[in-house]
Parts: structure tokens; C-alpha cells; sequence
């Protein structure tokens, strides 16, 4: 078990799992919910960030990116926020769908899988 | 290729694949399915348990998780039986979204990743 | 940042990422959004088939496989399709949901993990 580091231990969830050379992310929603949804991906963007700087990690070392918008008209909203953030040289996988997310107020949720 | 092992093999998938130190299984869903959700997530954890200790695992090695709910108004009840499920003191990293399965009567599927 | 090998770059993510003896790949929808599910389904796989390819793996390494549909109804085409197409004996992992994708000509999302 000593090559598992869990951190931001929560009710539910890890907000965060090493393994090996492999960084785990909870899947983030807006601590901020009022925000649109350009705002409530600005909003999870810093606090992937923040996670991964936590991991000894950072964003140019991302492999694969979840992401789950609850109305799928708001793709060109989150990408030009995300790719704004994104490291150009270093852009991790990627899938993006529809769903529902636990909460009607979040409108957007990112859940990474990084190198460390 | 010596490094893959393929456990449960199905007509569809393997129900759990091991490579290096990783351990990635399937998604579950209920094998009664006239259970209701609280039912059915207990029925789906108990084979997460038992597929993981036959690839040489445990619940308190979990890295990821991500969880299907057909209705999302069901996100207190699936979650009061997982918390009483998961090893409070080793929670994985977890993703939650509504999405339809591949059969209605199916309410909850859950989808791990864990280490060896 | 040596270990990590970024391919087929795009605007929004890399087509495939490769982390020490993990290969992930990005989500892939059909090249052309004209064709039925069984034809989006085999345009995709094509796809992972080359990806894989220039990642030095193949299908017979494959992990662990999310796919989406935009209707679940649209199952069993898709896996008249998938099963035809896997190595029957080196079966990934696997969960299938249904989700809206990018846009709603595209029917079916397939994303990956392999081994190398």
C-alpha cells in the first residue's frame, strides 16, 4: 500500500490518487455554481491545476481528460476557455459528451488522469 | 504480452484486465436487476469485492472510479450505500453523471480502476 | 517530461498519448458522419487501429474501452460491429452509456487504453 498517496480526503471521494508515476483526479465541478459555464470552467481549470501542483504534477504533464458539459450547446463555450488554459506543446487525450451531472446548477465537470 | 492478464472472459469484454500494477475492470451492473438503486449498488459493489480479489486486490486499493446513474435523483441513495461500502480511510478518486445503460431496467453501473 | 510521447496533435487534444507502458487515446468519432451506426462504429475502430499502429501496439493489447452512443437503442448494431472487429481472445474492459457526443451526426464515441 505505500505506493498509494491519497490527498484532499473528502466524504465521498479522494480529490486526488497517486499510484506509481500516475495521477488520478476526482472529477471537479465549479465551487462556484452561479457562474455560466465559461466561468464554471475557469473555475475547474484552477482547481485542476492547484491538484496537480498538489500531486507534484502540472498541466504539460496531462495524458487524458474526461469531460461531461450537462448541455452539449455549450461545447464552443468550454473549448475556447479550455484551450485558452491548455498547454499547447503538451495537450492531453480528450473526450467530451452529455450528461447530467449530480447537481442541475453545474454545468460542467473535468476529471484528469496525469504523469507526475 | 506476458504482462496482460484477462480475467472473466465474456462474450463482450474481459471483466477485469491487469497490466504492470494496474488493475482495470469492467463495468458493473446489477446481476438482479428487479432490485431497486440502493439494491442494485449493493449487488455491483459486492462484484467489484469479489472481481478484485480475484486479480489479488481490495476495495482499499481503488485508484478511480466512475459511476452511472439512469436517473441522477438517485445520487443520495446510491451514495449512502457506497459510503457504507468504501474503506473510509483509502477513497478513490470518483466521477459521478447520469447516462442511460444498455438495458432501462439497469439503474447504476460502476466502472474501476485499482492498483495490485 | 522525456517518458511522456504526444501524437497526432489537433486543435483541442492529442490523438494518442503514451506514459511508460500506458497508451491512452482520445475519444474517436467517424471521419464520415453520413454513415449509419455499424458504418460510424467500423470508421472508428479503423481508426484505433491506426492510432494504435503508430503507438507500437494493437488491438490485442487493449485494456480498457468506453463507448458512447448518442442512442443506446443503437447496441446491439454496434456490437454486431465491435465483436467482429475484437480479438476474441484478448478482450478489453469495457463500459458502454449512452451520451449526446460533439455534434448529432456522430452516433458512437469510442475511447481507449492499451498496453504497449
Amino acid at each position: 500500500m505505500s505506493d498509494i498517496q491519497r490527498l484532499q480526503p473528502g466524504p465521498l471521494y479522494s480529490g486526488a490518487v497517486i499510484h506509481g508515476g500516475t495521477v488520478y483526479l476526482a472529477g471537479k465541478v465549479s465551487s462556484d455554481s452561479s457562474l455560466d459555464v465559461k466561468g464554471q470552467t475557469r473555475n475547474v481549470l484552477e482547481q485542476i491545476d492547484a491538484t496537480l501542483a498538489e500531486c507534484g504534477s502540472d498541466k504539460s504533464k496531462l495524458l487524458s481528460v474526461q469531460i461531461w458539459l450537462t448541455d452539449i450547446a455549450a461545447w464552443a463555450d468550454m473549448n475556447e476557455v479550455y484551450t485558452a488554459w491548455a498547454d499547447a506543446d503538451n495537450k492531453p487525450c480528450r473526450a467530451t459528451v452529455e450528461s447530467a451531472l449530480a447537481a442541475p446548477e453545474f454545468l460542467v465537470e473535468i476529471m484528469c488522469v496525469a504523469a507526475r
